[in-house]
């Protein structure tokens, strides 16, 4: 009970954090908001789009067996069939014919009835109906006639185009499997129920990875014999061997190096296997990347062995051929999938929760007092450098001030601030998770003589630490910190 | 009518090229498609990339008078009912009574007829019923109910989310008053007529600021005087005399500036300067930047001038102020506004166009054969860089070329090929826009003496020029020219 109070605490101050420093706020909030919808503030955009560049670079630029896709939200319907998303991504809900509510019908327990806020929907008194299945996905007519040919859909994920267009993007890449495609972008789903912050929202954003491998039976028909997790095989080295099991986990593997590498230790993430009852029917094996968020221990990421169940039922449903021809083998077939799957502002509010500190800083009179620092990895920090002159009144510390700016700017987010106490502009970029400060003073300017002179402090947001460095030294040396 | 044909076969060439090589396909395609929706493949994703981050780039990081917002695709409904669209963001159709078919009753004579399609729909013998408006907006519920008060829509524009988030980014930002705010997003309208390839289609993407100025009264109160466009004024200099009209001016040639910095020069495009009449009613002054497309001239960009019109809506609309506090002329006011409003989609089509060229250039027998070259700027080209080493079946030069693959990618966006001559290698390249070729050869290995070893062959994909260039030489030498 008191950790539950603790970490409720905690995240009301993560949450207004974000409102008051403009990471996360409410969407349209001056018409009173809408239920599910989250908007990014300066901040929050800077935040979620070195997420996004890193995640791409990553993938697509330090591979050399992926091809990006930038897909449309709205498919073709039948698409949703091929996936089943039409028939099976529902929800059951009962109506109450007292209060004409509508309840998620295996979360009556933990609702709380709009008429009695003191009892659940599970204990009042309304008559409800029987559970229906009602589908999550947002519906939409494309063309100027609302009739029922015209329905499609906001899609529920993006991965579905990555199938759809495997033969496309594989002919004009001209790539050979094993290969992935990846792809950023918003997904949507009528969450009846959207709760913790921005964690179930009803328009969100994914990075996906469809990575297509041989078939065992092909792997075993070229090497001889099929690698699996129980032989321990390098994941660094040579692939040829590798079936479905090495495959997925070279990838849970792969995720969790990245996450590492913007700032969640493996140690921060839980690795759940999931048990053989709880796999989806296609799924082969799935591990869930969870996060222990105050609200709880959630998933980041799902990496799911998927088979060929998505291609087989896309080329069952458009009658297309979504076959490949793999010439050292000789031999069609359909590729099987790995399925890396992560939620961008899952991740976002991860990385605000896994940075939010409070530790002490001296003031201005020297005092110690409660700081607020967001502990970003610097690659991905919103702001990387705060440039600050030490005093605004002096027109040389300022004029010197806006030329370190300029030079800094061309390679990074650099934020300049000369209104108020040194003390105070620092704590305002310890809220930022700005990582670096640099601070013109007089030493810049040569009054202390010619030693200093074209030297500034570099502070480092977390330990605090301030060294004199060369005005000439500090470009590169703060883009290694970032990269 | 020699010139629409000339016209018409130069675009069949870019949208079967746009196919071929992956820029930008139908969505959907296995399941025939769906009108007005496209996909980007691996370059084309790159390519959008390339122009969104460069856009990102010179509105946030080179500005210190812009803060970002990432705001969601569906906001409170009431935000249409504010901004004007849901009254009048219509289209005029007919339905026509004998085949069922609905038209934009404005271009019955273009429209053919679906029963005959030697008939326009104007001159065939349907009985049409009167024209009604219809809205431009999709539609959807929002919770599980599909009742009246959950109808919610897609944006039909990011403008409004800045204007509704007006107050908020400023207190966050603590920004004054001349700022602007900036987005990057999808945005969505239900056309009746989806044409041009993906000119106009109806899933989108735009780069949008608003620009929040004084209103004039205000400028002149502190300044004495309102600088006009008739008066010249510097648009580098001193702003505390721009007026509305000098700031939309200077709009205006920064966002040209912009596309010339991407490979739009100046004499590509036409400023458009809306007559009276045909400007909106808010409205006090739009330039349209147009380009000229082989199949028409047509907009890019729109920058308008729009008084304090939507923050006004939405004052009386919400009932919240949007009025500023401006501390150096005691005075409250709700600001004006100037909104450069771009299209993603747009651009990148019109850059696509512009990069077509055909040339001819030796092929590997030195005959002189046609080539296609797409003649990106570097700073949007997909890829930057094509690593080939001379020959895949010697070892030591396929693993020097991957050393220099690995060297590069780092930096930027590397492609290695080995596959087939080098002549066709180049041509590939050419095709998808890669400015620079490096190859490595038997001089890199040191085998033709040791002044050659550790040089490589660097070719420019417009002139073909080839020299020698030190392999350590390359990275910052790439790096300066694609910034």
């Amino acid at each position: 009970m008191a950790e539950t109070n603790s970490n409720e605490l905690l995240m009301e101050k993560i949450v207004s954090l974000c409102k008051r420093r403009g990471f996360i706020f409410q969407s349209s909030e001056i018409y009173g908001g809408i239920n599910g919808f989250w908007d990014y503030g300066p901040l929050g955009a800077e935040l979620k789009r070195n997420i996004k560049e890193c995640w791409w670079r990553s993938m697509t630029q330090e591979r050399d067996d992926m091809a990006g896709l930038d897909a449309t939200i709205i498919m073709h319907p039948d698409i949703w069939r091929a996936s089943g998303h039409v028939e099976t991504f529902t929800d059951p809900l009962v109506d109450c014919k007292t209060c004409k509510g509508r309840f998620r019908a295996d979360q009556l327990a933990e609702t709380p009835c709009p008429k009695d806020s003191r009892k659940t929907v599970a204990e009042c008194d309304g008559e409800k109906t029987e559970a229906r299945r009602f589908n999550l996905m947002f519906k939409t007519f494309v063309g100027p006639v609302e009739s029922e040919e015209n329905v499609a859909y906001l899609r529920p994920e993006t991965a579905q185009a990555m199938f759809a267009q495997f033969k496309t993007v594989l002919e004009v890449s001209r790539r050979k499997v094993p290969f992935g495609i990846c792809q950023i972008g918003k997904a949507f789903r009528n969450e009846i129920n959207p709760r913790n912050f921005t964690f179930r929202s009803r328009e969100f954003e994914q990075m996906e990875v469809e990575f297509f491998i041989r078939p065992d039976e092909v792997v075993r028909q070229l090497a001889g014999s099929v690698a699996c997790v129980a032989d321990r095989p390098d994941l660094g080295g040579a692939r040829h061997t590798w079936g479905w099991e090495v495959w997925h986990k070279y990838w849970v593997e792969e995720r969790l190096r990245w996450y590492a590498a913007i700032g969640l230790p493996r140690e921060s993430l839980v690795e759940y296997w999931q048990k053989p009852e709880e796999l989806a029917h296609y799924a082969k094996a799935t591990v869930d990347i969870l996060y222990t968020f105050p609200f709880g221990t959630q998933e980041l990421e799902g990496v799911a062995a998927r088979g060929d169940f998505d291609l087989a039922q896309h080329q069952k449903f458009s009658g297309k051929s979504m076959e490949y021809f793999d010439d050292e083998a000789k031999a069609k077939y359909v590729p099987h999938v790995i399925e890396p799957s992560a939620g961008v502002d899952r991740l976002a509010l991860a990385l605000i929760c896994q940075a939010y500190t409070e530790d002490e800083a001296p003031n201005d009179k020297g005092q110690m007092e409660k700081r607020v620092v967001m502990r970003f990895h610097p690659r991905i920090a919103p702001i990387k450098v705060a440039v600050l002159p030490l005093l605004r009144n002096r027109p040389e510390l300022v004029a010197k001030a806006l030329e370190v700016r300029d030079l800094l700017r061309s390679h990074m987010a650099v934020f300049y601030d000369d209104a108020g106490a040194i003390g105070r502009r620092y704590r305002r970029q310890d809220e930022a998770g700005t990582p670096f400060g640099v601070t013109v003073d007089f030493e810049t300017l040569g009054e202390q003589g010619p030693a200093l002179k074209d030297t500034v402090t570099l502070r480092d947001r977390d330990t605090m630490h301030q060294e004199r460095v060369r005005i000439g030294e500090l470009a590169p040396r703060l883009a290694a910190a970032i990269r």
